[in-house]
């Protein structure tokens, strides 16, 4: 429900792909009498798609702690309720990705030696697409954390990208105070004394974002969530630009939910059935590269697993 | 000496305006022989024209406290000392903004009313410059603190560019923990019970900065300090743009440190000998229009006045 667009064009894409593939199955979350307004609209009622009804909303800059005791049957809260009880083997969210973060974090199902989940988001620069963890999940990541969105991004965009030996950095803020002088330091220390070494590009600067300084870029989440709507608002100031290498090479809509033990996307708003097609596509890829299992063997190959 | 480009610019553009403006006295501060170097390759001695030596510099990255503390003679010491000694009514500084900004600070010189003084910045957006504050004085602003920053921000482009009632906004960081929201909502509050309550826009997001959603923005050090490196990085981008208005309207280079007791300005990297005169045409502008006093009117009339 939460794409600013209403149902529409999530169940048009949802119907698309579920008649293109023979072994799909979906179900829709949201307000039931909207779902069956946008199946009408689009003659898009098909057997292997179900709607899963969720009447409550939760507005914007709402405290997430208290809606999601109030508003137990919010769609993101059914949403995430389907994964916890084994219904579905992926999810995929819209609206606001805090809402969409929060909701599933509360459950705490993480892959094997992940620490904390980051959502991640694509931001276009003229190298192309770059992976910008985390824009949503974490309000006050360690040090560890961090280092371990980046060994999740890497993997994310070798295997989605065939990117060799992606590269990495640490996107900073700007001038530092003490304490976030010292997180910046340790996570430096943290990439340089792993198998990521090689691959780690250092503390990178706003001045040269729009450059794609690294393939991954790891932030803390309000700098990412602010850069990533920064860079929404631009699309179309983009879109204006003779810049061939932005256009024809434009950062996905969906970005993945690293470190949950399922598979989980996130949808920026302005969703199409296009864009639908495309992340249910992303779905599959994550399955059939076996995404989860390498990041699992990526953080173990990193500092920070406690043996035995 | 702190431009990237070294002293050379800086003194040219400082031989060219002593030239032009017969009651005009100027002083660089900086390593001696370095600036003899360049007044000799622009034929630029003049009487009016001196220099205050200077031979420490602090590397980008330091400790601040500590080189102040090891290195009374750096440029950027210098300079401010001109400033405490009464030798100078303005100060212009390049480099770093922080060390300029935080130098500057060790006097505690402030105008009647400030709190805490703030470097402002302008950004070109789509609908002209936009001054943001604070960009490199304060790391941890108080609600108050930020609303002063709107109240003398308003000022400044009132007078300056001769607008009318100029917005003021307050650029929010995104997604934001308690402690950052109830921040805002005080800074909110401030603004809606002041005079400014009229001219005050509210909350801002990334989304629609590009398009210039105030004429002031308000903002944390290290959010103001990330945006202005941004777009400096993304100036030769914003260049190759078809967008007249930002190419016809570009936002000055140099911003003022607003609530210091003299006036004080601070100009971004890639100083240009044009850039020092208008500078120094902008430091004549602040003089004749009053600004410091406007800026002590402007404050008597909110709400943080403590009378008698």
């Amino acid at each position: 429900m939460g794409g600013g667009a209403g149902p529409g064009p999530i169940v048009a894409g949802a119907a698309r792909a579920v008649r293109a593939d023979k072994h799909l199955r979906l179900t829709v979350v949201g307000e039931q009498s909207a779902i069956e307004y946008a199946l009408l609209a689009c003659d898009g009622h098909h057997p292997r798609l179900h709607i899963f009804p969720a009447c409550q909303t939760i507005p914007p800059d709402a405290n997430l702690t208290t809606e999601f005791r109030l508003k137990p049957d919010s769609s993101v809260a059914r949403l995430w309720q389907l994964w916890v009880e084994q219904k579905v083997e992926a999810v995929i969210g819209t609206g606001s990705a805090e809402a969409f973060a929060a909701a599933g974090l509360r459950h705490r199902r993480l892959l094997t030696g992940v620490r904390m989940p980051g959502l991640a988001a694509f931001i276009s620069t003229l190298r192309g697409p770059c992976l910008l963890i985390d824009v949503a999940a974490n309000a006050h990541p360690t040090p560890d954390e961090l280092f371990q969105y980046g060994a999740m991004g890497v993997v994310f965009v070798r295997q989605i990208y065939g990117r060799d030996n992606p590269s990495v950095g640490l996107l900073s803020a700007g001038p530092m105070d003490l304490e976030r002088h010292e997180s910046s330091r340790q996570v430096i220390a943290l990439f340089q004394h792993s198998h990521l070494a090689g691959q780690f590009c250092g503390r990178l600067d706003a001045q040269d974002l729009h450059r794609g300084p690294a393939d991954v870029l790891v932030c803390e989440r309000s700098l990412g969530s602010f850069v990533f709507k920064l860079w929404q608002g631009m699309n179309d100031f983009a879109g204006k630009m003779p810049l061939e290498r932005v256009a024809t090479n434009p950062a996905p809509l969906a970005g993945p939910y690293l470190g949950m033990d399922k598979v989980c996307l996130w949808c920026a708003d302005a969703v199409t059935p296009n864009a639908v097609e495309s992340a249910l596509a992303q779905v599959a890829r994550h399955f059939e590269l076996g995404l989860n299992e390498q990041i699992v063997k990526e953080l173990e190959a990193g500092p920070l697993v406690r043996r035995g």
